[in-house]
Order: C-alpha cells, then structure tokens, then sequence
C-alpha cells in the first residue's frame, strides 16, 4: 500500500474491533466480531484493525476469521516489536485479500523509561528490526511510534526515518493519551514532515483520543496537516474516553467537503445501523446528544428552532438525517409474515441466512410477532444479533417466574441449561425482581457473580418496544457483559445475565491464555 | 459587566439551564432548575443562564427563583429582541445579586430571511433597540448574534458595532447550528476584531454546538483568539446534538494550563458531581467513554495499559480521578444510622434539609436501608434528587403487585393518588411486567401516555445498587420524562411513569401559556 491515488483521499482505519474491545466490559466473541467487520465492510471503510492477536487464542481466530471471510478493506492486526507478536499477526491476516501488519513501540521518554525500561537506542533497535521482520512477510505494514505527542519530536523522527527505511508503508502518529491540541498536534505533525521529508511518500496516519474532547478535532487538524488516514471507532468507543468517532469525522469531511475539497470512502447512509450495531453488540449506549448518531442529533425541541425547520430546513440543520441512515428503514413485518418474507427482510438487512439458522430466527420472529404489532427493521436487527449472541459452550435461561410487589420481598425461580447440557433450577429472593431473577440464576450456576452495571434500552419506541437489557457482572475480579433482548424486561435481563456468566467463562479461559503469553512482560 | 481584570481568566457561562433543558423530552420543574443551579454555584461557574423568561410562566418563576436564591454566579436570562422579551427577561433577573439581560437576533441571511421573513437594516435596527432598551434596566447586557459562523462577516460586525455602541458589555458569537471548524471559526473572530476594534473594550464570547464533534474545539479555538467567555453545559446537553461540554473545555483549560496559560474559577472536584446530578434529573445518560466524565474515562483495560499505570500513572492518564471529584465520597450510612446522620450526610453533600424534608427523606433512606447493606453518597443523591421530583398537582404510586413468567403473559394492579388527591386502583396484562404496570397506571389515571423511551441506570455498582428508571413518554404529540429510584426495578419504573404523566400534564399548562406568548411568531 503506498500513496493513494486520489490525493484528497482520507483513508478510514476502523479500530472498533481492537482499541474500542479494550473498552471495560465488553468481550466480543468470534461471532460478534465478525457481523461488526461485516458491517464495517458495507459502510465502507479502508482498513479494519481486527485484532492484537498474540494475545490470545482467541483474538488471534477472530482476526483469522475475519481476514478469511471480510471483502473489500485491508486487514490489519496489531503486534508489539516482538518477533513473535508479528509472527502471530502475519499468521491471523495472511489469508485476507489485502493484509496490513501493524506494528508499534513507544517513543516516549515517560513510556521508554517507567514502562519498557530501556533506551532510546534500544527502542530504535526495535523500530527497524519489527518493520524489517513485518515486511519479510508483507508489502502492507504500518508503523505507530506509541505515545508520539509526549515525545521528542526529533527522536520519534529518527524513529520513523528507520521505519520507512526498513519498508513501512503508512506512519501512524499516535495521540495515546489524549492529551495534545488541535494546533500543537499540526504543528508537531509539520515538524515531523521537515525533519523526514520522506515521509511524504508513505501514508501518514492519525491516532487520537478523547480524554479533553478534542479526539475530532486533532484528527482534523492532521489531516489539514497532510494525514490521509484516520484512525478512528465507532460511537468512538476504545480506551478511557475512547477514540476518535468514526461517524463525526466522516459527517464532519462529507459535510464541509465544498470547503475543504477532502473525501473518505465511507457510504455515509450505513452509519446509523452500524452505530445501533455496534451499541447493542458491546453494551455501549450511545448518548442522546452524541453528534451524527444520537437519538436527538436531529431532533429540535424551541419553538424558535422549530419554526424556523418548519419554514426552511436549513435554518437549523446542516446534515439531512437521511444521510446517515436514519429514517431509511422502511421494512416492516408481522405476525402473518411467513418464513420467506422473513429471509427476504434479513437479506436485505445483509443477514443472509438459511436452513438451522433461519428456522431458529423464525421461531424467535414468532414469539416477538405475537406480543408486537408490527415488527420493524430495527427489531430485526436486535433479534438477529441476539442471536448471534448463542455460541456452543454457553449457559442459557429456559423458563422463570417471578411474583414481585411493593408489600413483600419479590421472587425468583429459573431454569437453565449449563454449558455441559445439564438442566438446573434455581429459587432465590431479591431486592427486587431482576436482583431476584440474577440471585436464582447464581443459584442454578452455582456462580457466584455480582452485579457491577445493568442497563436496558427500548430498540424501537412504542409501548410494545422490544427491550434489551445489558448488565456488566464481575466474577473474581474479572468483569463480563451479556446482552437480552424481549418485549419483557425480566427475560432480557435473564438471558442478558447468563450471557454474561458465559462470557466471564469464555474470559476466564482467555486469561490463562494471556497469562501463558506473558503479554504484560517488557521486552 | 467589562473585561475580567484578569486577562487569562476564562469565564465559564452555564447554559445548562437554557439550551440543555431544550433537549427534546426534558422538561425540569422550578425545584429540579434551583437545585441545579445551586449545584452550579458550588461547580464555580461564573454566569448561569437560567432560562428564556417569556417563553412561559414555568420558564419565568424558574429564572426568578434561581436570581433569588443562588449566591455567586451572574444570573441572566434570554430575551428576543422585542421589548415584551426583555421586560420578561428583566424582571425575571432583577432580584439576582448580578443580574444580567441577554439578547439576540440573527445575522445570516438564511434565517433573515426564511425565519425573520425580514431585511438587516431591520435586523441592524432591532439590535440597536433591544441593547438600549435592556441596558435601560441593566449595567450587564449580553448580545448574540444568532447563527453568525454562517453569517456575513462584514454585516455581523456591523450589527456587533452597535450593540457596542448600545452599551453590549458581552458580545457573544454563536456557531448555532454546529457547522463551523476551529481554523475557520478563529479566522472568523480575528476578521470581527479587525472590523470592531472597541469588541476589545467587551468581552468576546463563544458558542458551539457539537454537531460535527467540534463544540469544545471550536471554543476553545474562539479562546485562544481572544475570547474570554465560553457557552457551555453540563454533560454537553443542548438542541440536537448538545452545546460544547462544560465538563470537556474546563478540564482542557485546567489539564493544559502550563502551556496555554489561561484558567477558569471552575471547581473541578465538584465536576463528578454536577455530571450525575444533571443527567439525573434530566434522564440524559452519560455515555461510558465520554470524556471527564464517562464511568471509564479513568478506566485501563488493556494488559499494555494496565501494566503502564501500574508501574507509573502518568504512562497513560493525563487527569487524576481525583482531580474531577470521583472516588472523593467517602460518606456509608447504614440501617442504624440515624435522623442525624441522614441530616449532616446530606449538609455535607450540600441538601441542608430539616423539618418535614427531612422526615420524608429520613424514611426513604430506611426503606432503602433495609434492602442495602451500605447506603453511599450517591445513593443518597439520587434519593434526595427523587424526592425533590415530587411536587404538587402531581400523580403517585401507592402499591404495586405483578406477577410475571416466561409461560404465560404479566399482570399487573396498581393503586395510585391522582393530583386531585383521589385514591384509584387499575389491572392490566402486558408484554412485560413493566408494560403492565405501565397500562395499568394509564388505567388507573385514566391516561392515554405511550412509552418512547425508557432506560435504567444503576446508580452504583454492586448487587444490591439502587436501579433509577427514566421514561419518555407521549400524550397527544407531547413528550414528557419522568425518572424514579428504588432498588426494585418495577417499583422504580411506576414511579418513572406517573412522574412522566405529571410532567405531561404540566407541559400541557406550559404549551397553553406558550401558545399565549406566541413565542414562534416572528416580529
């Protein structure tokens, strides 16, 4: 990968899968990651960083799978210096039709000294021997000198000139602290270019976070700088206050584009879908006020903003709601909706699915048809992903009751299945019924997990809206998230619940495998 | 009101109050407001917009208490620039101990022209009366240009002139529908100081929406331009998607002070705080990875990371926790804990309740007691944040029995006191046990309301957290939120619900009165 063609190009590095999994609490599995790397495909982004896949067996499949089975953008899996972090991250893209390395070691002295513990000359050691190593296996490899904007700028320079020396193709400036400014950050950016010239002919690149809220803003700021890589996530989720947001750097490129004559592949229509995505399959809401994808980015509630849309839509809006999807979904079904009409409505939702997988969708489509009215493209969604959600190895809610009241203790009774296909109940009393439902769930697992975070969102509004509940839970100091969805608060919140003791099993075992890979070892 | 002696002080201008609460679906009550405003006292802000006095009764008596009862901050009110608006706006201020009158009217052509339905001389004309006339009743006059970033620059400073010339002491320059960028919102402000040199005898002030995820960097590029007042919310709530984050631009002023020199008066430790407080009681959610304040802005997830902050902190964290008032309550009353306790917990906490506030609230706090092994300074937030909601002319629940099963559908009977002091009781079968006390409460009041939205929070961690729901809901075109606290999720929710149908129905009062007032019709 060298220099696009088109110079006013701005390339969208998708990170959702790797910085935005390091959030707290979520665990995507190899099914989730995949429908995510699916959708990021359909919206149209340039590079998808599936993964560190060194760090353990299962990070290292689900970028494998997703470089085997994702069309259209490069993927990219990250790798420390170490040999064998690149070794693994060649082995899990290898098989993708375009495959990026990615790899990277801080320049920083505050890194270099309390983290590493070692020199600046060692780090430049690293540099040149993990880009050379990287491109014995490939033409496509990315270089990130970590927590750029604390360092020297005139050391990470000499570190970047060994990089392009030893073949990276694109040079990733990481702000991995969020901590710098929108003019510092364009400055340093243009210190760097007189320092290595050469680095005008590879891709530079933008990492920013969101600690001060300026995550966009410098990403701007390098693009006007000459960046034509964004580095960026969906809904911005990723470490701490997260990463830039995809959506508002795309929004924010296509809406001033007559201004500033830049433009990004994204197809800005899917941008709503995979943000509702993106929320339901990690447990991140999104906030009503968040700009481009938040239930109220659109809406205008003064009688002033009001009149002034009612008489010309300009007055007050910039962007057509339209444009990033929302409103789009015109797809409808109900209870009379037969099998066919239902693989119709989830192909065009770009679900494709058949044979076991559909008859399992059909029967929860029934369920929810016979409590809702209609059941739209939204409900689909959520079912379908719900779905997903089913992996082998997992707990699952078969049946409850529950009888709560504000004059007694309310109580649970549950049965489920465990992950080894054995049928259990469980009766518990609570402070209130879902505490009830989760004490009987612990009962039935024999788990003894506690609540940390519970949430529930309407998908859809409307009284019959279906709910989803997501719960954080923290086993050992470990914590897990599960997702329900139903019309009834109580089985979203159970189904949600066991998915988390799942998922805090299924990170048990990821646990001891990183342990084994000695991931928090420096070199 | 002139130029702060201090010329590196940056003054913080809460319009929490003013823009925030026009976020669709929040609609605050006198008390909710004054607590607020308090809250913002503590917090430091230096001017707190309490509202728009002639938009309504509700609007006005809101402004007036606050100017009544808020030491420290400025207090100022918007005002149109019809003379009826300012005479609102004055007499709602006039009582405060630094009132101030704050007035705009649009400079871009697209809203003279397709919302004014006007020319600029008139425009030129309306600005010259509505600043004389507010500076008749007042030395602290605040002037916005509406929609400037999309105005003529040329004509905008015109019309800044003669505010100037009126007697302005404030000039604010709007970016009203979130669509300028920081390079070209700074080229704007310098282009307006070349035009009006006397704008340096006022202080210039900024306002940005976050429409492209550039609300904070706008401002803070309008500030290193020169301007010295920042517009801005708690939460970053405001029309669509929300005004800069008042939480964001302080702690950038704060975190990067060495380098960009400037300061605010804003308490950070009390930023935690008035962030829950906020999105409390207007059921706005703070999503996770927002930045300052989301529950993982200080969180560390990756091994890299982890491993970093282990071994120095400042590896990957810029802020401390601390610095921001998190993990700062070290207040845990128990179910021993007595009346006094509960009294100077919640003086410390800044509730100075006695009397009958304090008995009601003594005997929520044993109910909670009960259920909770250790009852913390939040739960006691939330609690004293509930208790406030109940105001007079106001639906409650009295009972609640349900019963629910994944084998056949909820029922659910409730009892509830109507406004006019009427004991009812309704039954009802829904989706889900929360849709059947939902329709059994529409029964029992006699309502119509449809659920929109609905979301739990768990207000703090652990098994036993208290649950705080919050409904949209909507009647005849009309939303309304209502929240409620309790341990017991269903509980929680019918207390949600009959606040929603008591914000409904005071809103229908505001919309009559509003009607009234005529607020959309143009001069």
């Amino acid at each position: 990968m060298t220099i696009p063609p088109d110079p006013k190009r701005v390339l969208i590095f998708d990170t959702t899968l790797r910085d935005g999994e390091q959030s707290p609490g979520i665990s995507l599995n190899t099914a989730e990651k995949l429908e995510i790397a699916q959708q990021l495909s359909r919206l149209g982004v340039d590079v998808i960083e599936a993964g560190f896949p060194i760090t353990s067996r299962g990070d290292f499949e689900a970028v494998q799978e997703i470089a085997r089975n994702v069309e259209g953008p490069i993927v990219t899996g990250l790798a420390r210096t170490h040999a064998e972090d690149i070794d693994a991250a060649y082995q899990a893209v290898r098989d993708a039709e375009r495959p990026r390395i990615h790899t990277f070691v801080s320049t920083s002295d505050i890194h270099i000294t309390h983290q590493l513990q070692t020199t600046r000359e060692d780090v430049e050691g690293q540099a040149r021997a993990a880009v050379a190593h990287a491109r014995g296996y490939l033409d496509d490899v990315e270089f990130s000198p970590m927590d750029a904007t604390r360092a020297d700028v005139e050391f990470t320079a000499r570190v970047c000139r060994i990089a392009i020396e030893e073949g990276a193709t694109t040079v990733n400036i990481p702000d991995t602290v969020g901590y710098t400014m929108p003019h510092e950050y364009a400055a340093y950016l243009r210190r760097l270019y007189e320092l290595v010239p050469e680095l005008r002919d590879v891709v530079l690149s933008v990492h920013c976070h969101d600690d001060l809220g300026l995550a966009v803003a410098n990403s701007f700021a390098g693009v006007l700088a000459g960046a034509r890589q964004v580095e960026c996530a969906v809904n911005g989720i990723g470490e701490r206050a997260g990463n830039a947001s995809l959506e508002e750097i795309a929004m924010l490129l296509h809406t001033r584009q007559p201004d500033v004559g830049l433009h990004t592949g994204i197809v800005t229509t899917e941008i709503a879908r995979t943000s509702r995505l993106v929320s339901r399959l990690t447990g991140y809401p999104v906030q009503p006020n968040k700009a481009v994808v938040g239930r109220n980015a659109f809406a205008h509630e003064s009688g002033i903003h009001q009149d002034g849309v009612l008489k010309e839509r300009t007055t007050y809006e910039i962007m057509d709601a339209r444009t990033v999807g929302l409103e789009a979904n015109a797809i409808v079904l109900g209870k009379h909706s037969g099998r066919h009409a239902l693989q119709q409505a989830l192909e065009d939702l770009g679900f494709p699915v058949s044979g076991q997988a559909l008859n399992q969708a059909f029967r929860r489509f029934k369920e929810i048809a016979d409590r809702k009215k209609q059941v739209t493209a939204m409900d689909l969604e959520a079912l379908v992903t719900d779905e997903l959600r089913d992996d082998l190895g997992a707990y699952s809610l078969e049946w409850f009751d529950v009888e709560a009241s504000s004059r007694r203790p309310p109580h649970a009774t549950v049965g489920i299945t465990t992950p080894d296909g054995e049928e259990r109940t469980g009766s518990f009393t609570g402070d209130g019924p879902v505490d009830a439902i989760f004490r009987a769930i612990n009962a039935a697992a024999e788990a003894d997990a506690r609540l940390r975070e519970f949430r529930v969102d309407a998908v859809t509004g409307g009284q019959d809206a279906l709910g989803e509940v997501s719960v954080v839970t923290e086993t050992g100091g470990w914590t897990a998230s599960g997702q329900g969805v139903s019309t009834d608060i109580l089985e979203a919140a159970g189904r949600a619940y066991v998915r988390a003791l799942s998922t805090a099993r299924r990170r048990a075992r990821l646990d001891a495998e990183r342990a084994e890979a000695q991931l928090a070892q420096a070199p």
